[in-house]
């Protein structure tokens, strides 16, 4: 491989520098992207077919200096391959045609079917192969609890009045779907990691929309099992977990414990202080407000520096944003953020 | 008084039972008061009546055993007296005719015109009187961060973009608008305690969303010279302060020194961890996840002991939610958590 400093970096191993990755790099605010997504027709239709996955996966490499891949695809490939029938109605994010509420429901729902999710292990061999060693690649799946939100509230929502009522009422159930979750994510991060991926991170977008106690018992808890379950090594090298909790700051001790490698950090808890609480016991990634993007360049370098900084000198400091970039973000302030990172951090990781 | 319990558990003095007052307890899961915002015909000539304003305030304390009335009010008050024309379009949240976006607009920005919020003043006194001494009265603001969100987005947002943006590349417009909302938060709420609110607090509810040190510079630098600012004693008794930034939990230690002497809790934190971390120095106040209310009262009722028993025993605990009661709850959801919160407390304070 030429650049592994990712992967080093995840192992907290030292590295040439810090090095940078951007959550949604390949996506709306690339003109490029928004090209093949019209070609493809539409957003599933892209996520579906592997040549178009891997042309806007690419997308960004081609732009800027990141030093890793992301397979392109959507966060539920799974509960589609459950039989939920999962679409997009145009501006209003994704939507279920069958969601899980009653006890029917959940007795009724499979584990995903693998062969369904061909098309995804398909994109991850063919980016894999056009990458030609040029930077690793990233699979990634929803956690059990963050698909659960959706399958229960049936799409997007910004209460999880129905997931909730569940957990509250019926916590049996939301348990049982969530070992259905659990098993898929396992099959399918797997999977993906034998057609070629070569990191994989584990996305929890809502465990931080819970109590304490809760994001215990339903969110980490399963995340726990499905790093228990994937594949430690592959092509005769450690595969590397990444878990990010958003807003999961306060679980921090907690979450180092749960198998994975490094934890993705959101921008609200400063990366030091975040270093400080976990030691040496797993790498960071993140963490600066994708906002900041929208900021001069001058600025955007300054606040890049200041989270360098935070972390300070020794290994296990991946850059990232602490959530997917912006569609509305000019994409010359993301090549200025790379190269910001790439020459503040220069050596940083050895001291 | 006859109950004063919630004034004195947030000077962290011994009371008969943990009090408990419920964010926006006045509210929409409450036919009466669905009854008299249909008389008022809009949300906003609600509010601007002090009659109709108090008549809401006192329905929640017609049906439940609860420790506190609350101010009924909008928190866009004082951008609306600073001449930005609030307005709600249906089904939408709150809306400014005029944003404040540019160099022009924050000059030509005035401190908001107390004159302007006679009706809230006027409904403070009315409902004082007619609490008649029953439970203490809290007057409230938005936070000065809070306030600017709004004013710049012109609006809600669920990314903050024109503000941080603002915020990151002009950070002086930002500080401008804030010293402006941080002279008329501290004329509104002294203005509130003169006509008779025996508590205040200030709600920072977007803090949460800013990055660690971005916080600290534009939210809680703010809200601590408010509360250097406002009336610390009225009617020969100390008038407490509550400040609440949801979430905000990872800043708690910060917060605790901001000169209010309770800090209001999110559910996403364990609130005997979060004691732990601000010992003597703060009362705290919440935190029940609102969707628990959809669960049946035993689960209500459990979730509850649960709480109060990681708080443990000692002076200090005001029960709340960690967030506005939502408008799809049973009332009578809300009675049954009344009753568990005073049955499982008794006496807690003392020990």
């Amino acid at each position: 491989m030429k650049n592994d400093n990712f992967l080093r970096a995840l192992l907290r191993e030292p590295t040439d520098y810090t090095p940078i990755w951007i959550m949604r790099q390949a996506g709306r605010y690339l003109p490029e992207y928004n090209a093949t997504r019209k070609k493809a027709g539409s957003f599933l239709a892209l996520a579906k077919s592997p040549e178009l996955a891997c042309e806007v996966t690419l997308q960004p490499l081609e732009r800027f200096a990141l030093d890793a891949a992301i397979l392109f695809s959507d966060i539920l490939t799974i509960p589609d391959a459950m039989g939920l029938g999962l679409y997009f109605a145009e501006g209003e994010g994704p939507k279920f045609e069958r969601a899980v509420r009653t006890e029917e429901d959940v007795k009724r729902l499979p584990t995903a079917d693998m062969g369904e999710l061909r098309y995804v292990f398909d994109a991850v061999s063919l980016i894999r192969k056009s990458l030609a060693g040029r930077v690793p690649l990233i699979g990634f799946s929803g956690s059990p609890f963050t698909l659960a939100c959706y399958m229960v509230e049936g799409g997007s929502s910004d209460d999880f009045r129905l997931v909730k009522s569940m957990l509250y009422s019926r916590p049996d159930l939301l348990h049982a779907i969530l070992e259905k979750n659990t098993q898929s994510v396992i099959a399918y991060l797997n999977a993906q990691i034998a057609a070629g991926a070569q990191a994989v991170m584990v996305f929890d977008t809502w465990g931080g929309a819970l109590s304490d106690a809760a994001y215990r018992e339903f969110s980490l808890a399963y995340a726990k099992k499905v790093f228990a379950g994937v594949t430690r090594a592959a092509e005769g090298r450690t595969v590397p977990r990444v878990f990010f909790t958003k807003g999961g700051g306060l679980w921090l001790e907690a979450m180092a414990d749960c198998g994975a490698d490094c934890l993705g950090l959101d921008w609200t808890i400063d990366i030091g202080a975040a270093r400080g609480r976990v030691g040496s016991r797993v790498a960071l990634q993140g963490n600066m407000d994708p906002n900041v993007l929208f900021a001069p360049p001058q600025a955007i370098e300054a606040e890049a520096k200041r989270i360098l900084g935070s972390f300070g000198r020794g290994p296990g400091h991946v850059f990232n944003l602490g959530h997917g970039v912006s569609q509305h973000t000019p994409p010359e302030h993301v090549g200025a953020l790379v190269e910001a990172v790439h020459k503040h951090s220069l050596g940083a990781s050895k001291a």
